[in-house]
């Protein structure tokens, strides 16, 4: 029988996951979907396969016929909703972030451990990009050597008015700490911040971050959230013999008007739909296997603390160390 | 519910077929396969979710939990299996070619407007390639103009040794025969093929051909199927003020000894991977909505007729008009 | 002592020819100029360096200082031009057509055999461009095994209005018989040709050639001559295991506007400014060295009784013979 | 009349230099050439058209039929000829670094600024390379907007055993330091350097740095010196609405062996060999017209001071600003 999914938030990313389960993923079906705004839950609802509504999330993680569940509602919600889904011992997919503080992820991953079951995944998509995936199965593969560096660039078309410099290190470059982490199999000990002048952007912005791992690999991650031209997601693993990046993922290219050319994504839906589909099956699949995958709570807790010493770099404008908590066996090696 | 499919042929395409719709298919369950070698077909079910056994593709036809079939048996089988689930009222998407001969695809054509109810799929897989899709979505915002000519290229890594030149054109050419006329939206009315010297490949594995629409658009394929270097398939749709073509699809670049470069497919399956999850998809969700989608029975015999008429000019080197039946009102259009 | 070269002709090709000579290549200057319109010679003389003005190609040919000659005038003068400076014993570059029929070309061959000195070179430029002796290189380091077919495009952005289905071939398929010929190694024994409706365009702006070269390879070459986006010339050789592809030359990448781009070139004069230089001075070089090198008055014929039977396949609709003179040992191999 | 340049130095820059002034320079010839090695001087010679040989540079500089000095000799021996040629009023393009240090670049400064004549140029050739002349273009016609950030990757295949982290930063990044100042037309007035540990590979010869411009603009320079698959250099300079970036330079793609292929260049020479021959031109072109061009003596002691600063800030691991002394009217804006 396919699993029953439940999803919580019924806005751009709850829509967009009800849409994706309800068309493209094997294995599930929709069964319910919480929001408090009724009227877009309903509409929602009648692109995805009809689900039960809640207007709370508490309400749906108890539904008897929900047995995952996937939180995308806002982020001050979210560790409330997870700890939920522990109590009532259901798998959870949830939108990063985890919990608002470094701290009250930790107390996530203490409950986990305390159940002693992988129930939690953090929705880091970019695990599931195609060109992600590329990457990492090159240096497995030994293709560039071992890592020196990673060259990253992350690019909005433009960021709603009550961005400012802390959330583009909080929001934004959080997906590459969490990718580099992965793909790097290391972690991050220190990190430098450089902000850019404020003339003509949101406050912040233009952000350029360097951050250092235990092994000795540089990673930089240039920031501009107001490119304009479109959403663009670059990313360089260089090794000691050659290197790896991201390929522009246009199906097809144009000439005209003097120009040949392929088209940028305008957002990162668009830029990451095959992300999406695939973190989403993956995760179907591996709680009918029993077998976690994705990001942990553990990985959650690192992105978030990473993150923390970013927004301290950009205070002090110095290079700033990260202090982890250890790892806890259960997250293994 | 899920719809219920049934295969027939636990094959190369019939086993990927099977893993596809039981793993990243949604609304669709795989509850039947048919095949004459048993050792194969276990095999196959073992990795698709465990689906009955047949020895037959009629018994599999006629099984009522099947509620739709795909036939993926040796091209000999086609024709009766389609009949067969015209017979038995069941959606059928079979592989290429729908019948032996264009007299034979006529024939289906006829049985199915005499049942009045769009019942037959033949899989021409490309339209349903992200990439060919995006070609006709630019030709139809206007992006290019009108079309003047399209030009193709196909090439193998090899083909069995039992390959000749008149397999050549039925079996691949006849896959840009059919997404020609769906992108353009034009019928073929004269083809002049030109075969290349023998010496050191397979005979005929060398072609090019020069198709002419109603309309007076060009359209050259240049096969070669003895390649060698890695499975390639190209388009370049030429408009009056512009051209789309298909973009190289690999997810990252490498750079290594010297050479900055992106891998090609080693052969079809895994080039148009994500053109046959579309296919089955959309099928699926045809079969679900009541709307048929996908080439046509008539599309099939139109495939059929067009490669006879290049087979035809291969064999006497000069220019051959395609003279094709009226088409049915039945087919639209 | 540098080489004192004389031009005739101050049109666009002239003018060009003048500027390069006087700004880009070592060991030449330009001493004389021939033009019936003295205000345009007077224009390019100003701009190259204050050469001598006369207002006739012979006038020219005969002028002391000039020691070769660069023939750039309108097509109807070569003929006459290119026997004078045989007469003057005086190397000559001159434009393509040698001559206005393959006749004419023929009487020119036998005047410079007779004469048994190699002075002549015709101005087939993309001999010298970077791309195409990229490819020519490729081939001869057997990456991409023995030949197999050639496939080539030639779009122009737009052509005068005088332009006809014939001048296509003569004028703008003659540059791709040429460079085939010399990056093969090969003859041309046959042509075929598709004409496309001439709805919109100019009568035959839109043509498709498939030759065949004497060691069977299939070379086609459509032509578009209005294509409206840009200027547009691409090749791919393809042999037994591999492709090369001449490939965009930009040297910067923009993205702006939702797209990721390069910049066409406008016309020939900017695409092919490379080749163009490297063929003047490969040129100057050769006439100081005493070695003759790029297109030959034989390759001129070659290129015009080529292009002739493109013609009559255009007129005839059918595959025509090449029916060429036997070459005479003079012009080697 | 053409220009007598002499070149000091028969060494790799001094050999190619001699090969392109006698090849490929319009308006030039090569009269004098110097190197204290006889023999590797008379080898350049013979490939070079038989300039007079002299053993040292000073009597070159003396020698009346020198015009022009080019001086590509050990970097211990630059400041003496530049002055030596400012001593004896003659133009000289000198290879960087102008003078060992950044006060002796002062000195040489203040000697051209008494004099009271420009006749010095330094040979950052990038500032002549057509991908880095299509980004200022496209900056100065307003295609992407005010800069944000710039992006550059500077990869060599290899390094001679006695580069140390210093030489990185004297030696390969003050290219970017001057490419930089003079795309941005901006002054860097803080770095900060990241140097990853050395386990394989020399000592420093993976670096980071960050510069930061009067403006704000953030550059950033990844530098690897022993990657091995060959030499690579990038640039992206990003604006407020949109980026342009270098492009790979390859005539000619490659289909072979299961990839889709550019050649990457081996070394420097091959990458800037259109730059070098662009640089000799443009400098022989402004002292025949008398206008100076190219990179001044005051750019050879901004890129030496800015240069300077990145070593401090490699020994301290912080952020160093940069002094810069006063810039005399003298030079302009």
């Amino acid at each position: 029988m396919s699993l029953g999914i439940g999803i919580v938030g019924a806005g751009v990313m709850g829509g967009d996951h009800a849409r994706t389960l309800s068309r493209s993923v094997h294995g599930a079906r929709l069964v319910a979907l919480a929001d408090a705004d009724r009227e877009r839950a309903a509409a929602v609802a009648a692109e995805a396969g009809g689900p039960r509504l809640h207007a709370e999330g508490r309400a749906l993680v108890e539904d008897p016929q929900v047995e995952a569940v996937l939180v995308a509602s806002p982020d001050a919600t979210h560790q409330e909703l997870v700890l939920a889904c522990l109590a009532a011992g259901k798998p959870v997919l949830c939108e990063k972030p985890l919990a608002p503080t470094a701290a009250a992820c930790l107390d996530i991953v203490a409950a986990e451990v305390k159940l002693g079951r992988r129930l939690i995944q953090v929705g880091f998509m970019r695990r599931f990009d195609p060109g992600y995936v590329a990457m990492r199965a090159a240096l497995a593969e030994g293709r560039i050597g071992a890592p020196v560096m990673m060259h990253c660039l992350h690019h909005n078309a433009g960021v709603p008015p009550w961005f400012d410099a802390g959330i583009v290190v909080t929001n934004s470059a959080v997906h590459e700490i969490d990718v580099a982490r992965w793909l790097l199999d290391d972690e991050f000990v220190a990190v430098s911040a450089f902000l850019r002048g404020t003339d003509g952007g949101a406050p912040g912005d233009r952000q350029f971050l360097v951050l250092e791992t235990r092994r000795g690999v540089l990673v930089d991650v240039a920031l501009f959230l107001n490119a304009r031209y479109g959403y663009d997601v670059r990313a360089e693993l260089v090794g000691e013999t050659g290197t790896v990046a991201l390929r522009p993922q246009a199906p097809a290219e144009l000439r005209q008007a003097g120009l040949q050319a392929i088209g940028l994504a305008p957002d990162w839906r668009a830029h990451f739909a095959a992300a999406y589909v695939n973190q989403l099956q993956a995760w179907v699949d591996a709680i009918r296997r029993g077998t976690p995958t994705g990001a942990s709570a553990w990985d959650g807790y690192v992105a978030s603390a990473t993150a923390d010493a970013g927004l301290e770099a950009l205070r002090t404008g110095g290079r700033t160390a990260i202090a982890l908590q250890p790892r806890p066996a259960f997250y293994g090696g």
